[in-house]
């Protein structure tokens, strides 16, 4: 635990991974390609499952379970879903000793058995909209695995809606962006470009999939959340429909929305440092740690009887670690929660017991600048104070980040040299072929076409042609 | 949902499942053997998660997540385990579109992968106790399966803990126990019977096992919940050891325990009765229903302007639903949360909303004795002190009818007639053989072997042989 993390300068993805394994988030499985996420990092999924929970059902959905078994032939019955996931699929062939007449897949996604579902369970205007989600694990095979952002085996939620008209499912779709976006911004601290995708990279099986797409500490992007306008397609794969109010048969309209624990990574990778993880206090599991400084036992009561007295005026209010462990010093300890990214530290030494005070700690804030005195008195409030604060300057900072490595290029040489520490922010005249091209020449891709966009138009970035749209290109995750 | 379900006397087992479809708790997945969870019987689960997981918290136990592959080589080395869950296994033998070197076990249950990771992250002492719960899917082959009860895959918890002793780890398997103990009573309503399980009947690999054993509504039994003294067997087989405080290397101690969705099942089976679902007021995901009464719109005004008044008061209070649809009938409404269990109905009519009072209508209690009128104001309070009332009554009852259904035969005539209706308490002289013969005889198994026992000694009810302790026999399901 003492020893440092790769300096991000030196190797940004020994950085990633060093600050993962040090902070104790994760571990790699026995299994290639499977991660073990460890209790640090289970417990910070666990309040990024509450954030999006609950707006999940601020919105007016429920949660549900669906089986990790597929039947094979329902992923063929979409034609691009298979397409696209075929390569992925882990399959079970054996059950209770035997061979299986037709084999099993793990799902990778549930449109396919949730559609067949909805097919029994709707039949009428009446029964729509329905709005289920399902947290859920998924699997999709991987040959090049980094934890949390690409692992054979990951969590996540699946939100999949049907609809009596293509209006409400598009609603229905933004709305789920925009929940998105708001839990990146209030609870993850994370800034994100909201858009579209382009056709290339949208979901298998989709009509118009929809992203959040944020920059990470290298400049490069992570999709942290996808909304699927579906169409009808699944429900012409599975043959979902309802009769409506003039007693006519209609096949539904169909969306899926996800989150994964990709969102973990990029938590690390937009906060950290090279002292380790910065955790924005909504979302951190320990939101407090207390340290007490003594040199003899004569100072060890006297600290820790003040300890016990902030312990009770906080206990309640934060999400709080009193760490009174004799066997290690309180430098060592510095650099452990340090490492673990807890917001803020309450250091207390004689002096500040004698003063009636203690001295507030700022993770996100190196060094002096990021500590002062605070009285004890009236505690609970200055320590709430501090945690809005810093949550507010993480994401500053981070937006500070992105709109300073985000470039608008003149040319495609200027755009060469954007995407290679940035985002792009060009004109595209929305041809595949110019999109490949970029990719080929410069590794990057369209992150999103994003829903704000400028009026008027402009020369696409790569060819020149007259092009309506701006479009985010960028290196990705 | 307006039909009605198969009541219980003329065939429990119909009953049940009418009662899970009806109440819209659950449906069968396209998979054989597995299920879907739908979203009431989600909420359902989410309650008895909520309950539990608070629980471990408070007895100091973290969350992880571990991977849902288990290479097969994992499974086959502890000598008893493999040879319990062999016949169960299902097998991914092809990822990625490739034939697997090794095939992968969906994992039945974790202790040999959560073995395999504690061998790595124990080293010493210091790092003990390790207590860690995972909530996760499981998937277990079967040919026989009703929902929630036996289902290929299904939800659950599963704690797994490493020790330095093996007292700290014999507690610890108690300590886990008594939760569950409490969860059943104070949560579910479910009295329970704890106890050791046979050596025939224990976990595979366990040394000791213990159970929470409740009785269902036809007097046959229900494991609800497990946790298993491991002993030194999974460390020795997974290499766990850690340095103690003399430096010497030794194996750590380990425990797990479990509880399920099978729990939904057995609410569903201890409090339900001929009209559907009987939920307590703790787990219902609906606790308080308003139904509101008119003849004609100038009532329909009148008493909407009431409703909205309650539906103020009650809404932070308790999980309330205000049911307004206009296209039901006040008595269709009735019984549909009947079906769907809702512990209180709140009525309210045009003569109500004069005299300012609703009416209170308990679901436990069947008719006029279940109803009486309540003064709107105070009606917070009136509300959760019915709520309560209700939920202690509700776990009176399911004690006395465990008591009712619980005997004391005197020779093996009565007890082949005790275990035919309920619960035969009984010495038993400890000899597998005659427990296996008894088990052919009556279809009756040791469902435990009571914590509580009685002082003194007695003749072996099967075999009349000396016997030291009395042991619980029932059907089971």
């Amino acid at each position: 635990m003492a020893t440092k993390v790769t300096p991000r300068s030196e190797d940004y993805s020994r950085w990633y991974t060093d600050v993962v394994k040090m902070a104790d988030l994760a571990d790699y499985a026995p299994v290639k390609g499977c991660m073990v996420i460890k209790p640090y990092g289970y417990a910070l999924w666990e309040h990024i499952k509450d954030g999006l929970d609950r707006r999940f059902k601020a919105t007016g959905h429920v949660n549900a379970y669906f089986p990790l078994f597929i039947p094979l032939s329902f992923i063929q019955k979409e034609a691009e879903h298979v397409e696209g996931f075929s390569p992925e699929l882990a399959i079970v062939t054996v059950g209770g000793g035997k061979k299986l007449e037709e084999p099993l897949v793990v799902r990778p996604t549930s449109e396919t058995v949730i559609g067949h579902m909805y097919a029994k369970w709707i039949q009428s205007y009446r029964d729509l909209p329905v709005l289920i989600n399902q947290w859920a694990n998924v699997v999709r095979w991987e040959m090049r695995t980094r934890l949390f952002l690409r692992t054979t085996e990951f969590l996540w939620q699946e939100g999949h809606t049907a609809h009596a008209t293509a209006e409400e499912a598009q609603e229905e779709t933004l709305r789920m962006l925009d929940v998105y976006t708001e839990f990146a911004v209030e609870d993850a601290a994370i800034p994100v470009i909201p858009g579209r995708k382009s056709e290339s990279e949208k979901f298998a099986g989709a009509v118009t999939s929809y992203t959040i797409e944020a920059m990470m500490g290298d400049g490069k992007a992570l999709q942290a959340g996808t909304s699927h306008f579906l169409g009808q397609n699944f429900a012409q794969a599975f043959d979902i429909r309802f009769l409506d109010e003039n007693n006519e048969r209609q096949f539904v309209w169909t969306t899926s929305w996800g989150v994964s624990t990709r969102m973990v990574g990029a938590v690390v990778m937009v906060h950290g440092d090279d002292h380790g993880l910065v955790l924005p206090p909504k979302l951190a599991p320990i939101q407090v740690v207390v340290v007490p400084i003594w040199r003899d036992d004569g100072q060890r009561t006297v600290v820790l009887e003040s300890v016990r007295q902030i312990e009770a005026l906080l206990k309640d209010e934060v999400r709080l670690k009193v760490d009174v462990r004799d066997e290690y010093s309180p430098g060592w300890k510095f650099n452990e929660w340090e490492m673990r990214g807890v917001p803020l530290r309450i250091e207390i030494g004689p002096r500040d017991v004698a003063q009636g005070q203690v001295v507030f700690s700022r993770r996100d804030v190196p060094g002096r600048d990021g500590k002062h005195s605070v009285p004890i008195e009236g505690l609970a409030g200055s320590v709430q104070e501090e945690l809005m604060t810093i949550q507010a300057d993480l994401y500053r900072r981070a937006l500070q980040f992105q709109e300073a490595h985000t470039y608008a290029p003149r040319d495609y040489d200027e755009f060469r040299q954007a995407v290679s520490s940035g985002f792009a922010h060009a004109w595209w005249c929305g041809d595949a072929k110019c999109e490949a091209q970029i990719k080929e020449d410069t590794k990057a891709t369209i992150r999103c076409i994003p829903m704000d966009q400028p009026t008027g138009h402009g020369p696409c970035i790569h060819c020149g042609k007259h092009a309506t749209e701006r479009a985010i290109f960028g290196r990705a995750y």
